[in-house]
């Protein structure tokens, strides 16, 4: 900051102008410069609220609303002369409207404080960053609940401890992955309101000795209350690390499908083809077609993780009202949320156009002994007791182990070696379609269920 | 785990016994026995719900209904013998079961897995860690409402970067901390709704081929909804996760209290003292009494902090369904929700009882130029921009530091050399309790407000 | 603490005796009764310095040393009356010392203070686990290099981004396994230089008045030399966040081995077979065999990153000297150094014990066009710049991909179609094999290359 | 990515191009350019290195050198073309080298690939990011160093939980910070020498075919030795974990600063004055001079923090070997590392500058009953066991507190009461520049202490 200026914002207080390093240092203007819209409206709230309060003539208050108009237009067509020197966002907007606009500029900053503004300014841009998320969190929704419908029938390995359990239908896995989504964009719904409340006119940390409106300007704002307390008001930061904390479990759920959608697309299983349109090539290996976009996401969300890690400790240890550390809120909020944004659009892109080698799913899911459990439960509905049943099983999967037979290619004679309760119906469960229509209940993997969750989904889209 | 006892568990697929140090290394009875009511509640439902749909026969249901009371008798009893070898809390208690009531007791695994066992056991255990978490807060918030009240006239220094800034209300103070509770207590009653959604039912991963009812134990467990997917219903631990952000944010509140209590409880300002019964002495200094309680509790914060840290990176690697690193989910859970209970109560108790040295902090908030801002505020009431009158009184603060004198203590002569705006009415807003009564807007700190405030928190905490 | 003892033990400064439930939450001999011999060994210490410089008598000296010795002996024998109303292990042995032999017990606190006591005990116990550390790394080392020998020959496929890559020698990867632990190793053997200084002496924060001989207790107790400031010294817990970022970094180490080792063991790969006792099955799936302890292994890798988090934000926000907060060190600091050993030691028993299946991990490599780079790197000796010789391979593998067939599949006229620089000389650099045993430079996975690895590895662990 | 690049790079496997977005989701050309003279310059060993073992001609070595150094200056002038079409900085400098020099360029990636040479850029990177580092600490440290000598006889309360604990010297104090330095700086030492390891030759994962000499390469880049496996070279991060760890330590070192410098500057206490030039000033309330600086560098510090979570997490679950979640290593590295400079350097700078109100430090050590120790410690002297004098100044300090009276202002008669064994010369004990010159050896507090430590920092300053 130039010395000038840094006596001129502050007044005489100081005697000695700021170290060069230290100015540069503790200015936030090449970061929160992305919040110049929801800065000049939140501006242009308070000017017209400052008018009808008394406060401030109509005439000062109509110049300042225009001049923060042609501002703001200014900064979209790039030419607004961005000052660092200026240290943010609010003095590099309030000192253009005064060269611009004359004293009624200096009038602006009435009855408010830089402490008040940035969380007023914060919480318009994570109020919007929240209603991107939503709409793109729901148009993968949509697109899983597509896939699901076309993979209903798809016969695959349903895994525990990656070792194969039980045969699952395609379609009912992605459901899985659709039902994280539903919780996390109810996270951000339930975050939504404790985000959209007004912190302008707490002032720096007291609230103001002018008699202003603050219901006004939360109206304006489109916020759903004012805050009802000016030292919280300015120190609180509860709503920046509630969204960073469900955008960490978004992503932990994306990560989780990253992990799937990488082995599923490795040679190794041949379960899926994504689009090469998705995929990037090696440098030195000409055969490779590389799932990037899911290992970025995957590492991405080790990023959101930090954010998480870094807003939580930043705060734990302030005490009221606001103190210089907030100032690095923003760029773990930014990057969260850009990180956020950019995965879950790549993957409500790219999943939904995946092709699954059904053959592949199918073949693998008939390699494990999948179906072991069924039988267990057959011998439970001929009377034998669970515990009994599942050891009896066990003997035959040992046996099919030795052999290398599944248990579907053991002999009836054989069978009935393990139990005499062991009749020729129990082909008919031994079977990985059957296995997977028999779990036909409220949540289960039979194509039956699919469709009625895909049917269930498909209303609650459209629902609102 | 015997030899004997792992064979029997898995059945006749092993062909070897689990190495020593591997079952103790697996095992995870000696915490998870902590489940064991909900454990033993979550299989009456389900033997009743097989009985009803025709599964288990009336006799046995009876029988292991019965017999699993019997057997939380003798928990709560201390009677009960945990066998480590038994792995679990799940197999500890079946085991029993069996040897108490016989074959019935083999039968009552039909149609469940541990995986969806533990997800219901987990789930009913945090919904009762919620609710007492919630009366905790409630409990708190009560106390600063009280205490806010008692001291709403008294002037303290309101700070920013712990520079005095404004004359503040204590009471204005406490309520700023009741308002973090309050996004506390809504945090954790939108994790309840999510946490309170039955798994049960989703057997392993896939659903069951037995005829259950899934709204049935529902209902009989008080969860409001069955969850959709077996998938995901046995994988997801979201409901941990969601309930450990919540108390990692409230652990944050309580550390940023903390930090004023352990500096308002030191000689350096004298501002608080607490009770005698709260604190702890030295081995080695006699003359101290530490503020422990608070700084175990921010200490305690970082605690929680961790435990968030280690159940979203437990997960977020994880593919579907479930995984043996679940396990690993309880330890860090039961931690939190330990020391978040343990905290709440020690600074509901605590909190409320301290005592308010009034002329320390009235002195406190007199000594750093605290009614500059009212003296701009009156400048700009006289009509000069608020940027300039900014300036100027800038100017007289300087004045005042080199002078050894505060604002209210200049001649009209010396600030009217600053202004010449200023009159003899200046002085009214010099004042600590001027400037303090003059803040008298919603969220402001006049003892006005803050008596609306507690009025309004009191018809809160009484409404439900 | 009853009331008496709570009084008795911080003299007559308190009017008050302490709460029930903060005597609870504040206590801490429940976990830190671990650290009694290091406790012991280190009063012993101080008690024969004291008197060696004159501050007590050789009679109290004795009499504390030898009654010090018993006390341990009745811990070891599990007849302590361990009681939590005197707060911690300190004064545990303390009054207990005292009620054995009477007033020498009240004179062995002179000259020290519970902050450098704990200080020296957690240091003394960090040695010590440290040692074990390394020695359980250094047991897996040698274990991985035994493997690596014996699987020096067996191809199988390296990965990229999952992709199959190029051909690799199992034996190479195991050794990559150990060059992990290597890292591991060092780093512990650093931070064991930092953790092995000597804190006695340093008293509550600023020394003692009496002429104390702190060179002494160091050389007794094995440290490397006395800590140089005592503020320091009773506030710094760097060695225990310096152990605690190591064992993160091990356990991450072992969690990659864990994903991979997850994936071999999964029928998915078929790679390879674990020992039965290494595995555990399930209790509804007859046929499984899980990795449990590499899940768990995994799971635990989270737990130790929470450990570290909790660690760094716990003393992020603390001015000097040592304040309360730190006594939340403990717990997190054990409950890693035991992760860390059960892990290695797990890992160091059934990694070397398990079984590869050669014609699985071959076959695997012979799937994704391993050899292309061979192609291409063969084109460029052939004069083809690099960047153009991939490109022809590009078209190749596409050919390949199009026509189900491997590039050493192809024709020579076919391949000839691609770049005429092929000769029949090709086939040679396309065999898994081939393109392994090319790899002969340090570093590179030829067998050669691993048997040169294998015999430094036996030197370097030989050696010391 | 234009469609004719990226096919252009994979050569003729892709048969379709990349989507525009995931262009940009995959390209990090906007920060790994930050690396462009460490890959310039492995570039350069490459080249040279492959011509002296005849794979390239002496011709094409020599074009490719001189042409790379003429892309470095066009880089340095600002001159350089950047194209995030082509993803990053290698793909950036080979491709405008291949526009400059033809064929050549082509043959430049012969035996490496980019897996190697993003490894080989980060570590030379960081290894001047860690020199950079271990030259601010020890600007710092001599500062530290300075300011202690200046300062050794100035009494200060020494605190321990925030209450006054033991008169201490400002210097000491001091000297506490510089202890932490010298750790910092002995761990990025340590850190370094893993750091400085050379993977070049690791190609993409195997090694390459080509007869390259990885020792030459090694040698010219003055790394110390080359790495021994090459599935760990291009997949380990540990270099960068290991350094955010020691960056995360030292930045916690100076936020326990930070909080210290925010009190000490705070007219709570006054015990400092921070020079204007690192203080900034309130946009609302015009006698504000706040410690900005500390209050960024606390928050700064939880940004590395969260920089280590992340790094850890994206390791955590990655099998072998290099995955393309590693591009995420990239941007929490360099953040962490210019917060670490950042903040060594404003520290390094400002906390030399401050000035010491001794007046108010002295006070505040006489304010809490900070000589009571030293009365114990009398009496133990005179013979009475050390627990025994504790209850005893106990009671005489609560006696002090009723009365509002120093333990210095009681009468011997007073004080006689407590104990017969006080005699008159108990006076020289209990001022406070008697207490702190007491505690005269190693570490201990006494300014003669102070003097000799002062002496052993700049002896080893100097030393190298």
């Amino acid at each position: 900051m130039s010395k000038a200026d840094s006596k001129g914002m502050w007044g005489g207080r100081f005697s000695e102008a700021t170290d060069d390093f230290v100015a540069a240092f503790t200015a936030s203007e090449h970061y929160d410069r992305r919040l110049y819209r929801q800065d000049i409206r939140g501006s242009q709230a308070h000017a017209r609220m400052l008018a009808r309060c008394g406060v401030l003539s109509e005439a000062d208050a109509t110049a300042i609303i225009d001049g923060l108009a042609a501002i703001a237009a200014e900064i979209e067509a790039g030419e607004f002369p961005w000052d660092p020197a200026l240290e943010d966002v609010h003095m590099n907007i309030e000192a253009r409207l005064t060269a611009r606009i004359g004293d009624a500029g200096k009038r602006l900053h009435t009855g408010r404080s830089r402490n008040d503004q940035i969380a007023t300014d914060v919480r318009l841009w994570l109020r919007e960053a929240i209603d991107e998320a939503t709409h793109l969190l729901r148009h993968f929704q949509a697109g899983l609940v597509n896939l699901a419908e076309r993979e209903a029938d798809t016969v695959m390995p349903g895994f525990t401890h990656l070792q194969v359990a039980q045969p699952v239908s395609f379609g009912h896995h992605m459901l899985a992955w659709y039902e994280m989504l539903v919780r996390d964009e109810a996270r951000l719904a339930d975050a939504r309101v404790r985000v959209n409340q007004s912190p302008l006119g707490s002032a720096a940390l007291a609230g103001t000795t002018f008699a202003i409106d603050r219901e006004q300007t939360c109206a304006e704002l489109g916020f759903e209350a004012p805050t009802r307390n000016s030292l919280d008001a300015v120190s609180d930061r509860d709503f920046a690390i509630e969204f960073v904390s469900a955008a960490a479990l978004t992503m932990t759920h994306l990560s989780r499908m990253a992990e799937e959608l990488v082995l599923w697309a490795s040679p190794l299983t041949g379960f899926i083809e994504l689009p090469d349109r998705f995929c990037t090539g090696s440098s030195i290996m000409p055969q490779k077609k590389n799932p990037d976009v899911a290992e970025l996401v995957r590492g991405k969300s080790a990023r959101v993780h930090g954010a998480l890690n870094t807003l939580l400790t930043l705060m734990k240890g302030q005490p009221l009202a606001y103190n210089r550390d907030n100032q690095e809120d923003k760029e773990p909020l930014f990057d969260a949320a850009d990180a956020l944004h950019d995965s879950l659009r790549a993957f409500g892109d790219m999943v939904p156009a995946l092709s699954v080698n059904r053959e592949r799913t199918r073949q693998a899911a008939r390699a494990g002994f999948a179906t072991a459990t069924d039988l267990a439960d057959y011998l439970v509905r001929k009377g034998v007791p669970f515990r009994d049943a599942h050891a009896i099983v066990g003997e035959a999967v040992a046996y099919g182990v030795q052999h290398g037979e599944d248990l579907s290619d053991l002999s009836l004679e054989t069978l009935q070696g393990f139990s005499e309760h062991i009749a020729s119906d129990v082909y008919a469960v031994l079977t990985v379609d059957g296995s997977m229509a028999a779990r036909d209940h409220l949540g289960g993997t039979a194509p039956a269920q699919v469709h009625q969750q895909v049917a269930a989904a498909r209303a609650r889209l459209a629902g609102d």
